[in-house]
Parts: structure tokens; C-alpha cells; sequence
């Protein structure tokens, strides 16, 4: 008897999980065969399509998300980060967990369906300051946001302020920026009627985009325009041909040198491929791992690729493969089919697929879809539709039960404003702030200790409206520590002479920080005496 | 026309939110008396006596709350932290959230409706190591933890680990104890049945309770006997006569001295009332505010308490009134009305109210109640009789509508495993650890770096089977950050000489830090060199 072969997949995204499901077919007709091992960092599979809808609040949070050891009951399930990649040795390691070391996987078929992760290198900020849009946390995440500056606004007296916490940013215009703005807007606009002591007027909802009409890379102009008619005449101010360039605790700086003012900024682009994916000498195309029509990587009999991380060449159109859930589905089948003929024998196939269409939600009951290539619909049938394909589509009878009923009680129950509050002390902040910008007011109550990561500050103090310049300080020192140590408002003000990048330590944490590290209490007091000296 | 008076409440539990709600049905009668506040940390108030069911998993997160907003229409919410109560001034203070300044409120009347506060004072370890079931957060968190742990329990080969990722220890055997240790039941032996590499066996869910039966307080002593019988029966120990004096990363001790190696330790005493309250030159008894029948305040006219945080006397029965949500909602009825009438004028009423009985769940369709001192059920009949009864007290009739959904969908639809990961990096992590045990290995993965805040550890290598002791390091010194700055693994074991407290800082915030702070680059740079020679 032949030994079993292992096949490992990683990620669990629609490439990953359903090469799993399809591989899980051919098992049973072919026992014993190989084995399945799939590592991803969830225990889940996320339906992306409908993450947007959990942001509004029409979908529950584990709505759109289905256990894979429920959906995969024959496969060997590892929930862990992958920490390395070895192709010479065939042979995977997992980042530890509980215990204090790294574990090792070897494979005989390795598929990677790694997708894409968020990537802000390159602009100033938006790690720091913008909310990325892209798994189910991202959008709880979201949703709580909104509801938190909901909240502020209701008690804030301070008119600037105000205006800023009412001020929504989403940066990218393509398919998930246009769903989850609208879904934002809808979500905003509905819940503000609660607050009396807001005005609906001043809720402003900003969509950036680089291109000058929506979705153009999938839509056609006509239902494009429809799309962006219908997101203004919702009160979305859209501002085409712009690209978002940076992010500061206090507004979004674009191309056009416009600032706009918010403390909830959102950004769905750009992503990148898996970093892991650049670590392996292998051919890559714009960061994806090119491989031929039946997804196997050139020139390795052993490895495979699908999904937004595999450059596939597209046999039923020009370039490669686009990277949708829609594609990652058929191909995950094809994929299967070709390791399992592989390890058992038989003919291998080649992946050719013209998608079926397109189709993007625009919140509150519409949507725009394009079928074959020559269907058009928006509006409420389009929502329809694209509602019933992707429940279709959800795998697991139970889920679609519940996200029907949930989608029926959403009809007739209105959405709530309930925050879920999650985050711990969240211990070391990175922040970004732009030249001229404010860290602290002299007055401010002291919250944060700063260090500075790359940039120069001033510090100063103010009296009878003339500022008299205290210090100059740059990479490598700190402020703020004084307000920690003695007081309870700051005595200087802080203001950015060129970008800044600064680590915040919070109050609690630097309170257990600075009472149990000795250097680091001898350095700060020592700081402490000469600048006082200096103020005063 | 004489000015409208203010009612201050803080705190939105049964106590303050119900104290709104009633002033809100007095407002309408008497327009313009008064106006209502209401200051809650979140902005939901939580159906407490379910929270154990979102554990489970048989109700969703969303399930067990109610926006207050929707709650309370004409009450005016501040979503803030309560800092500091000023009794003479009659003004409270909130803590700043965007804006970088406190906030005032004035009152004419103060409702303080603060409720307890998790308090594990003088039990090592157990803020650090336990986790409280006290909130919606805390029955996220739980959760998620069990499903963590049998993730990790699934691919782990070291079988004392394994061990200690399967034993699940509850603290506490009043009613949440027992009712949060009936769902952790339910919940790992039905979730692991899809985890073909565990060995349901292997599982262990332990109950500590400090008297000789469950929920002494509240049951007679056939319902507790059977309530503990029946826990027993489906696989829980209980350890009576016992209590959780200590928790460490590895393990739980117990005052008879036993350890239980375990990575999921739930405590749910002691509770102490808000420390707010110690602020206040008020009689406390307790720690509670001591009031009148009334529910006013001694000696002050315009202070009232109620629900955990008050010591109210019980003319039913013997002693103060009991910390339940029975009483808390009778309590906010009479307190609106005596508060109502001391502005528009009316006798003031005294609170007088029998317990109508006592329910507990005990998961998997049973229960346990005990009706008008008389009537006693157990089983699937107490079970339908609680469930009945919370239902028709859940604020809203949406939210009764979602629930018994849920609860329809829940009989088809087996329970499934999905974990929320939603905690961001955790910066600075609290540590307790006992004598003997070791902090790291040498070889193991170097993850944190560790400072130590009490107690001392020693510093050793093993060549050959014997240990050469390089150091003893105390209060204030800090090790592990060879295996940060340098290497994969550790290069000495640590291990503790007393009862040791200490901070660690994740391997990526230590990075951020020490790349960017010059003073603590070079001590760390410094001690290093010296380190190194030791062991070499």
C-alpha cells in the first residue's frame, strides 16, 4: 500500500475553503488517499460579499460567518498564524501559540490561498488613523465607531469638534468602499434621529475616489453613474478623481490638498498580497504567484495557487484571473480536481470561466447588478437579486435560515445603535499628525505619554496671547510625562513642526510602566526637574 | 414658572434604568417639572440574568441588550465615565473621551445606581489570570476563550498542555457561578465531539463553591442539592468547602491546597460596590450607601441609591434589601415616585416588596426555581417557567421578538464554534506566577519581555542534565530581551523564588519601543553585553 499523501492549504478565504470542500469530495471517493490539512488564523469562514451589511447592522455579526470544522468535517484543522514557508524541505512552520514552540507541518501538495491583506506603506497615517475594511472584525469595528462618535456628539459643546465626530471619510470607490459607505450612511443617518441633540444636518458622509465614476473597473458607465446618483441623492458627498494621502487623529488629507476634518476615517484600498508570498523564490507578477491555466506554480509539481494571491491566466478573457469570490469558487473546484488527479491519476483540466456578472449593494433596498454582460439592473430589484444569489450561495442550511429570518425581522424591527465595547487598554498607540497640527493644548487634560518615532515638535506656553517657545524636541524623545507624573492638565503645548510619527503610552500603562521600571523612573525624573526648571 | 429642576442617575443597570424609565411616565403627567440624565458607560443597557446563555451561545451577542436611546426617548444620555461626584457643589464630573477636557453636570437630585464592581483585592493573580463574568464583554470573552483553548488543544502534541487547554475551572457556586458553569459545560462537550484530535474524556470543567451546596443564599436545600447532583451528572466536579485563592498563566490554587493546571480560569466573586462610592462623606455600611425606606440618602434631601450599591431596609423581611433585579426594578418604581413627588409635591411612599421566588439555570434545558417560598420546581418544567418569565420582563418588543427566535432557531440548529478574535495587541500584560514556576524555558520562544514588580526569580542554564544558576534578579529588573533583540529562543530558563508579579511587553510593541526610545535602547543595549558574558 502506497503511503498517504498530505495536502496542505493555507488560508480559509473562498480559494482555501473550498478547495477543502472539493477535496473532501474526491476523499470519499478515493479513501485514504491523502489527507487534508488546512491552517488559517479563524475558525471560520467569512462570506466577504455580505461584511458590508453587518457595518449597517442588517446582518448579524456571526451572520455571514460559518465554522470550518463544521463546514470541512474531514479535514485536519490547524487555527494558527503561519510563521514560515521552506519549499526545498516541503515543509511549513506555525507561528506558537500556548505553547513555547513553533510547530512544523510537511507537505506533499502545498496550496496557497493566502488573498490579500490590508497594505497603508506609503501613506502617512492611515495605519495609525484609518479604519481598514476587509474582515469581520474590521466591520464590528466600524460599527462601534460610528456609534462611539454618535455618542461623543450627543454631549460635545465644542462646535469644532462636533462637526468633526459627525464627519465620515471612506477612502476607494470600488466595490467594498461604495458597499460600506452606503451601508455607513444608511446606518448614520438612521440613528441620529435618537440624539436630539444632534442635528441631522450635520452628519457628513464623504466617499473619496481616484477615478471618475464608481466600480468602473466592474460596472458599465451607465449603471456606474446610476450608482453614484443614487449614493448623493442619499446624502453622500462623493469626491471623484482624489485619492486619500494621509490620516491624523484629527482629518484626512487628499491629493487636491483638500482636509476634511473627522474622527472616523475608513479606507478599503490598497491591499497587497501576503507578505509570506515575497519570501519564496518564486516568480511573482505584481506580488501574486504566476501559474499556468490548471493553477499549478511553474515549474513545481508540488505546489499550487488560487484566489487574490494567484496570478491565473484568464482562458476566457485577456490578462488574469480578477480576484473575486465568484472566480475563487470555480477555481477552487478545478484545483481539487487537478491534486486529486494528480495523487490518484487521471487527466488534468484547465480553468477557463467568463464570470456571470457583477453585482454591488447600495444599501436601504438597492443595488446595481450586470448579468451576461448585457443584463442591467439597479434599484430594488437589483437588491433583490443580489440578496437571493448570495443566500444561494451561503454554505450550511442553518446559516441560511438564520440570515433569512434575520433579513425578514430587519424589515420590520429597526436598527439599534448598540455598541459592543471590546477593546482593552490597548496599551502602545502609533499616531500620525501632519505640520502645524496640535498634539496638546496647554490646559488639555493629560492622557498620554509620546514618543517620538521620526519628525520635530515645539513645545511652548502661552501668555497674554504671545507664545514663548519652550523646546524643540525630535526622533527618539519624549513628552507629556508631566501631566502623567503631577497634574492633571498639560503646562505646555505641543505642536508639529513637520510629519510626526509618535508611540502614545497610556496614562494606566505608563503608570505600571514607570512605578516598576527602575532606569526608566530614574530617566524620567531627571527629565522631569530640568524641564520644570525651564517653564517656569 | 419655576425653574426645571435636574435628576441625575448614574449607572444604567436594572436599578438606574428602570429609575428613568418610571420618570419618564411621571414627566409626561407634570411636562417640564424636571428633566432626566443619565450617565452609563455604554450606551445599551444589559439583561443581566441572560447573560450566561450568550456563553452558551444560545442567545446572540445582540440578544441580551437594549439601546438606552430607544429606551429612554426623553431622557437626556451622556455615554461617558463618571470621575469624580461632588456632593456640596452637587455637581459630578466626567472623564474627557475626544475632547481633551473634563465635563460638568449640575443636579437638584442625584440618583447614585452605580451597582458592583469585579474586586479581586487580596487574591494573587486572579485580576491578571482569571477572567470576571460580569458583563457583555466579559460573556464574549469567555467564549471566545473556550474556543481558543480547544483550537489550540486540537493541533497540540505536548499531553500536559493538552491537560491544561481541556480543564476549565469556575470560581464561585452562587447563582452566576453556577449558571456560567452549566453553559461552559454545555458548551466544550458539545463543541468537542467536531474535534476528532480530542479526546472528550480529556475534558474537565471543575466548580469551586466555599460553602457544602450551590446557591445557599437564595435555594432551599432539595433545589440546591439537585442542582449540584444534576451538574455532577453531566460531568462537572465540584469542590465545596473550597475557595480560589490564586491564579497563574498554568494553573488555579485552592485554599486545601490543591492546584489544577488550567488556561481557563472564570471567577465570578468577589464583587465589591463602585470605589466611587468610598469618595463620598456618606454613611456606608459595607461599602453601600446606607438610605431610608424611601431610598433617600441620611440626612441628604437630595441624594438617593438603589439597587447593589445601596443598603436599603428590607420591611419585608430581615437585614437590607437583596442585590437582585427583582428588587432593583421594584425599588426604581417607588424611587421615581418618591423623587417625582419631592419636586411636584405627594407623600412620599415607603419600599416594601417579598421576593416572589428564585430561578436558576442550569443549562441544556433544565433549571432550578422556587416559587413564593413554597412552590419548587427543577428540571425541564423550571427551566420553560425561567425562560417564560425573563421573556416577558425583556425591555422591547423587538428585542422579545429576536429572542424568541432565537431561542425557536436554537432547538434545530446545533450550537457552532465561531470565535469573535477581535482583541487588538495588548500592550502590557499583567503576570502572577508561584513559587517554582517557571516564567520560560531555554529554547523556548521569545515572545515577551518581562519586568519584574515583586518577588524575585532565578536565572539558569542546563547543560547535561544540571543547572548552572547565572542570576537572581528582583523588584524593577527586567530579563527575556536576548531572545527579542537577537535571537529565536531563549537562551536560560526563569523561574520563580516567591509569589512574583510582573509586567510583559509583546515582542512588536518592545520593538516599537526600543527602536524608538534612546534612553531605553541604550540601558537595554548595556545590560545585554553584561548578560551575555554571564551565560557564555
Amino acid at each position: 500500500m502506497k503511503e498517504k499523501k498530505s495536502i496542505v492549504i493555507l488560508g480559509a478565504g473562498f480559494g482555501g475553503a473550498y478547495t477543502a470542500m472539493y477535496l473532501e469530495k474526491h476523499l470519499k471517493r478515493s479513501k485514504d488517499a491523502f489527507e487534508i490539512v488546512l491552517v488559517n488564523r479563524e475558525n471560520y469562514f467569512v462570506f466577504q460579499p455580505m461584511l458590508a451589511e453587518v457595518v449597517g447592522g442588517s446582518l448579524g455579526i456571526l451572520d455571514t460567518i460559518n465554522p470550518l470544522r463544521k463546514l470541512l468535517p474531514n479535514t485536519n484543522l490547524f487555527i494558527r498564524e503561519v510563521d514560515s514557508i521552506d519549499i526545498e524541505k516541503k515543509q511549513i512552520t506555525l507561528s506558537p501559540k500556548y505553547s513555547h514552540s513553533y510547530k512544523e507541518l510537511n507537505y506533499d501538495h502545498l496550496v496557497l490561498a493566502l488573498g490579500t491583506v490590508t497594505d497603508f506603506r506609503g501613506l502617512a497615517g492611515l495605519h495609525e488613523h484609518a479604519l481598514p475594511f476587509k474582515n469581520l472584525a474590521d466591520s464590528i469595528v466600524i460599527r462601534n465607531q460610528v456609534i462611539e462618535v454618535l455618542e461623543s456628539a450627543a454631549c460635545e459643546e465644542d462646535p469644532k469638534l462636533k462637526e468633526k465626530l459627525l464627519t465620515f471619510v471612506v477612502g476607494g470607490g470600488g466595490f467594498s468602499g461604495t458597499e460600506v459607505v452606503a451601508e455607513v450612511n444608511d446606518l448614520v443617518r438612521n440613528l441620529v434621529k435618537h440624539y436630539p441633540s444632534i442635528d441631522p444636518k450635520q452628519v457628513r458622509v464623504i466617499l473619496i475616489h481616484s477615478k471618475d465614476r464608481l466600480m468602473e473597473r466592474e460596472l458599465g458607465e451607465s449603471l456606474s453613474h446610476y450608482a453614484g446618483k443614487l449614493l448623493q441623492k442619499r446624502g453622500v458627498e462623493i469626491r471623484f478623481n482624489t485619492h486619500l494621502i494621509s490620516a491624523t487623529p484629527e482629518e484626512a488629507l487628499l491629493d487636491s490638498g483638500e482636509k476634511i476634518g473627522s474622527k472616523t476615517i475608513i479606507s478599503t484600498v490598497p491591499s497587497s498580497p501576503n507578505p509570506l508570498l515575497e519570501t519564496l523564490p518564486l516568480h511573482l507578477e505584481r506580488g501574486k504567484i504566476v501559474t499556468d491555466s490548471g493553477m499549478q506554480v511553474e515549474g513545481e509539481s508540488d505546489l499550487w495557487a488560487l484566489g487574490d494571491c494567484a496570478a491565473i491566466p484568464n482562458l476566457e478573457g485577456k490578462g488574469i484571473c480578477p480576484p473575486t469570490a465568484q472566480f475563487a469558487i470555480r477555481e477552487a473546484k478545478i484545483l481539487a480536481h487537478n491534486i486529486a488527479s494528480s495523487i490518484i491519476g487521471g487527466e488534468k483540466k484547465e480553468f477557463r470561466f467568463k464570470a456571470l456578472g457583477m453585482m454591488g449593494a447600495l444599501g436601504h433596498h438597492s443595488a446595481v447588478a450586470e448579468l451576461f454582460g448585457r443584463f442591467k439592473f439597479s434599484g430594488i430589484l437589483a437588491w433583490i437579486l443580489w440578496r437571493m444569489i448570495y443566500w444561494m450561495k451561503l454554505p450550511g442550511t442553518g446559516r441560511k435560515l438564520k440570515v433569512a429570518l434575520t433579513w425578514i425581522l430587519d424589515t420590520m424591527i429597526p436598527i439599534e445603535a448598540v455598541q459592543i465595547k471590546m477593546t482593552p487598554t490597548q496599551g502602545i498607540a502609533q499616531l500620525h499628525f501632519e505640520p502645524g497640527e496640535v498634539i496638546f493644548h496647554e490646559g488639555d487634560v493629560g492622557d498620554y505619554l509620546y514618543i517620538i518615532v521620526t519628525g520635530e515638535v515645539e513645545v511652548f506656553t502661552t501668555k497674554d496671547g504671545e507664545e514663548k517657545m519652550i523646546a524643540k524636541l525630535g526622533k527618539g524623545e519624549y513628552f507629556g510625562e508631566m501631566a502623567l507624573l503631577n497634574q492633571r492638565s498639560r503646562s505646555a503645548t505641543v505642536r508639529c513642526l513637520e510629519p510626526v510619527d509618535i508611540l502614545g503610552l497610556k496614562k494606566s500603562d505608563f503608570g505600571m510602566l514607570i512605578s516598576n521600571f527602575k532606569e526608566l523612573k530614574k530617566d524620567f525624573e531627571e527629565t522631569e526637574k530640568t524641564r520644570k526648571k525651564e517653564i517656569n
